[in-house]
């Protein structure tokens, strides 16, 4: 099936290029058709032909070397730099001798480019070797460099594993499309562990593998990964919509427990997720509570990561493609839009989103080719849950700054290192540039400042404003030097006994982490402000401070001390990466074109129906909220 | 784990019997704990000693006798003719080697019991062989023969099996019962195919397996067996609620591919659906459609089936308790109740019921001891499916039977064999004797004859009237010489050229089987009358007529011919084996405890709707419409 599959596309392909192209192989590397030609130079000078080629096959297209013509490494180097112009800095050169790739660091990744690719077809014409151009964040990030290093360390291994999808996905139909379901297997009716489970007579697809972090024991931390039709060894494909542990947390388990097959995000999610993954593992492990994988499992996540950009339609499994889209709630975040046979059925599944543009984002897209069913989710989806203006939140928030400052105070802002804490760096940043906030300096701790290098690293996913502001005016917000990265428990001590300061530090919610360490330090006296931006959850310290708590009793060089809180507390909304009840609302207004069906998930179980009824009696569409363990059919 | 229990249970037993008893061996066989003794006339002369242990363990015993304490078969057999009275006329006696028991059928079994069981305690005092007593029916029915034959055949295997069921069920629980699902696999808004799969953490029962006869391809005839989470290895047990072939058509194809469990039902059910799959076997066989299974595969479901009288509590899993009650559909036919976990759960699978008392049947059972989850059909769900009472149904039917001998013509009553075949011969034997219909010849023609064997195999599952009527007076309507069997076409000849008669004859609507030749002969004359007295679906041959089609082309000795209808057509309402719109509203009203949710099956879109949506607004309890292959989570 699969040859007949292939055989097709390489006479396609053939007959489209030129005939002074000599095709060497045509083969799947998981989605994709690679072209292994002695001419590669022909090819890519010619865009249109292979985007016209690719529009035929309904495949992407990859152009690749053959190993006849590739020049020696050495020399290859040289022309490089001969062709490159230097201010593209290039920091680190390499060759996949598996894929005849070379890959190209640089800090300004567009000059190696070229005007419409001029540059890199130029590489490509004189060493053979086909350029792949990463850019070298401004901020060093060591994850990107660990990912980066394990690919290239296993470039064999995943060719491998990419020809075996390939023939997997190219397998052809067996059966008849004539239904689709969905399983909840966790978030639904609930917040975290979001888990759904796609089932097709001929594929089976998971959509996100989360864990509740705040879940008190297994049963309710991870999804029901036991639920009679999931089998491991049947799964196709596994989709993550977003970085954050509640979506893809539980992804290593998959690998530990056998799972060989892909998984599809973007880049900046495989990146960001990674890093929680591991940061979780290392918590769990600090308290002497390992969780059921480790990091090898991560390290074997990332070697079957497919990633994709927003908008490249890709087939995932004999019978559905998938194309991911933005949904404006944390770097790479997306919703996925399933094609599913051969037009039966679309369906999209939003992950979290933002309906608002950001500072940091651009807002969730609403535009698809079809949809059927919607599956949404409704953190916020309470009739009551309408949050003030991103405007209203900024002013409050420079308002107790302001204060806290001329009364001699530090603020302390917990923040989840991924999302909330790159918002306010760009709007503290914009505010102390124009003069709106005195020039104290603003101390970045724990994990957020390796969020923000992967940040940087992946410029083209931030909104219009942030980027034109990097690319045009030069100025990234991330690199500002009002911020200032903290080194170590010295470094700690001397900001709280220094001057008035801004600090962010990790965890969000004070349920652990160096947040908490300050707050011990800072509680005390009535200057300091503590300021929270995100969720509390119910039981955290956060929550509880919230509550009014004035006496907490926390562990110090493991004695239990009381403390005292003194210190200000302020609770800011509106800078919530959800969107709110109106914007839910909106969202589905807006869509187009509307679905016949919407499921609610992601959300407390009131929540979920009460944005259902709403969305019901507003736009007359069918809402379903399913139980974890119920299945929907859709199709 | 099995081994720990069965020496618990064990203990126990020894225990509470007196010590003169000699305990030779305790196993599982199936669902029962079998004591083998060397003085098994001390237990079972002691009733309450078995019923205080049973109660204690929780468990039915069987007492059976060790192999050292049986007297040769031949004297034996004079031994039980010396005790047991002429009255009772034995007809067969053989002994089961592999269970020590010796199995006596006779005409009047209960002489064989004796007065609370005295006469069968003497027989297994004296001749050491624990007597298993059959009724031998007063019509000699091929299938009943056939099951006893093969049950006898297989003992050897047949005691594998059970035992290997019995380590199966006791195996104790592995994991938590936090939650039961239920999977939609046929027969939800559609009626036909019906078929629900339960599942808990510990266990995955089948609840019916039927097949839609009116289906037109394999899609739409067979269950969706190929839902992802039904693997036919993990099957714990089937339950078959009743005989027809919407519930219990499709069971075969399970043995066929290689299901091993048991199946439990009534033994009517067992008999019943017997004869119904092997019909249906021969039907597809003959129209050249063979059906995915055959002969041997009905064979493999008897030796696998367990049957369970009205009212036993049985464990079928280790999680899982049922327990049937009647449902007034058909003989034999029931609700399940479903105990799960240690209370965890209760669940009624109504399957097809009546609640209303016919000639053949009492009413559906309404008190359980406990029950969360109400699954209930709903084939007259609709506001509108109100019939006519009972009585009026009568009246209506003698009316026509009346005017259309007056006139000299013959009536023609096609009737599905099971079912409304035996309640309208009751109802016609009735009048009859009471001379308030005409003296005619009924004849009863098809399968309808095998069915009546049955049901008078098995009176203790017909009304209590009924029963009194057979038992009490002596007078079975069944074998009334008011009904002659029609055996072949020269008979059938002779009776449609004959004086005028009373005719029934499947199949019940029309679509094929000797009703249709009846037809053939009798509709040019416009003296006789069809009568219509059960569902005529959409596309039959019954449906159509009662359009009011007066042309029907029609096959004759491989040719077509088109047959004008001129006889009287008639459709009477109310005999149905269903309840109607009130009956169903009622039965819920009536059924105690209340349920917390009611899923709806077994009725069209519509009805199954608007069904759901009164018993809401009726009675405030949740209620679900799933559609086939959705799952919804009762618990």
């Amino acid at each position: 099936m699969v040859s007949a599959i292939l055989e097709e596309i390489k006479k396609t392909i053939v007959h489209g290029l030129p005939p002074r192209v000599q095709v060497a192989k045509v083969e799947f590397e998981g989605p994709e058709v690679v072209i292994y030609t002695k001419n590669p130079e022909i090819i890519t000078e010619n865009g249109d032909l292979i985007r016209d080629l690719a529009k035929d096959i309904r495949k992407r297209i990859i152009i690749r070397s053959d190993r006849s013509v590739l020049s020696e490494p050495e020399k290859a180097i040289a022309k490089i730099h001969e062709i490159v112009p230097e201010e593209a800095k290039i920091t680190n050169i390499s060759f996949d001798e598996v894929t005849c790739e070379v890959i190209i660091e640089a800090r300004k990744p567009g000059l190696v480019i070229g005007k419409y690719g001029s540059t890199s077809r130029e590489i490509v014409k004189k060493i053979g070797w086909a350029p792949k151009i990463l850019r070298t964040p401004p901020i060093s990030s060591e994850i990107i460099q660990r990912i980066r290093r394990t690919l290239r360390h296993n470039s064999k291994e995943r060719k491998k594993i990419l020809q075996e999808l390939g023939n997997r996905i190219h397998q052809g139909i067996k059966y008849e499309n004539d239904w689709t379901r969905l399983t909840s297997m966790g978030g639904f009716r609930e917040v975290g562990r979001s888990c759904l489970f796609l089932q097709t007579p001929n594929s089976r697809v998971l959509l996100d593998c989360g864990v509740n972090v705040a879940g008190g024991d297994e049963k309710s931390s991870y999804p029901f990964l036991n639920v009679p039709e999931f089998v491991l060894d049947d799964l196709d494909a596994v989709i993550i919509s977003h970085a954050h542990l509640d979506h893809s947390g539980f992804l290593p388990y998959l690998y530990h427990y056998g799972y060989e097959g892909p998984v599809y995000c973007t880049t900046p999610t495989r990146d960001l997720m990674t890093l929680l993954q591991l940061d979780h593992i290392d918590i769990a492990h600090r308290e002497d509570e390992p969780l059921p994988f480790n990091v090898k499992h991560v390290k074997k996540s990332v070697k079957h990561t497919i990633t994709l950009d927003y908008g490249e339609v890709t087939d995932i499994a004999p019978d559905i493609r998938l194309t991911l889209h933005n949904s404006g709630h944390i770097l790479g975040s997306a919703m996925s839009h399933m094609h599913i046979g051969d037009g039966q059925h679309n369906m999209v599944y939003t992950g979290d989103f933002k309906y608002e543009r950001s500072r940091l984002l651009e807002t969730a897209v609403t535009k698809f080719p079809r949809i059927e069913t919607l599956v949404m989710e409704s953190t916020y989806g309470g009739h009551e849950d309408v949050q003030p203006s991103r405007n209203t939140a900024e002013k409050e928030l420079m308002k107790t700054i302001y204060h806290t400052l001329r009364r001699g105070g530090k603020i302390l802002i917990p923040v989840f290192a991924v999302g909330r804490a790159q918002e306010l760096m760009i709007v503290l940043e914009e505010y102390m540039r124009n003069g709106l906030i005195e020039d104290v300096p603003i101390y970045i701790d724990g994990m957020i400042w390796e969020a923000n290098a992967i940040h940087t690293a992946r410029p083209e996913y931030l909104s219009k404003d942030l980027r034109d502001q990097i690319f045009h005016m030069g100025r990234n917000p991330f690199i500002s030097e009002v911020f200032h990265k903290v080194n170590g428990l010295d470094e700690r001590k001397s900001i709280v006994e220094g001057e008035p300061s801004i600090i962010l530090s990790t965890s969000g919610m004070l349920t652990g982490g160096n947040s908490v360490e300050y707050f011990k330090w800072l509680c005390g006296d009535e200057r300091n402000s503590l300021v929270f931006v995100g969720y509390q959850a119910e039981g955290s310290l956060g929550r509880r401070i919230q509550k009014g708590w004035k006496e907490i009793p926390l562990k110090e060089e493991g004695k239990t001390k009381v403390f005292h809180v003194n210190m200000g507390i302020k609770t800011i909304e509106g800078f919530s990466g959800h969107s709110d009840r109106r914007q839910l609302m909106d969202y589905v207004r807006r869509l187009s074109p509307k679905p016949e069906k919407i499921l609610i998930c992601h959300g407390d179980n009131y929540k979920t129906l009460d944005l259902a009824s709403s969305l019901y009696r507003s736009y007359k569409i069918e809402t379903k909220t399913p139980m974890n363990l119920e299945t929907v059919r859709i199709q």
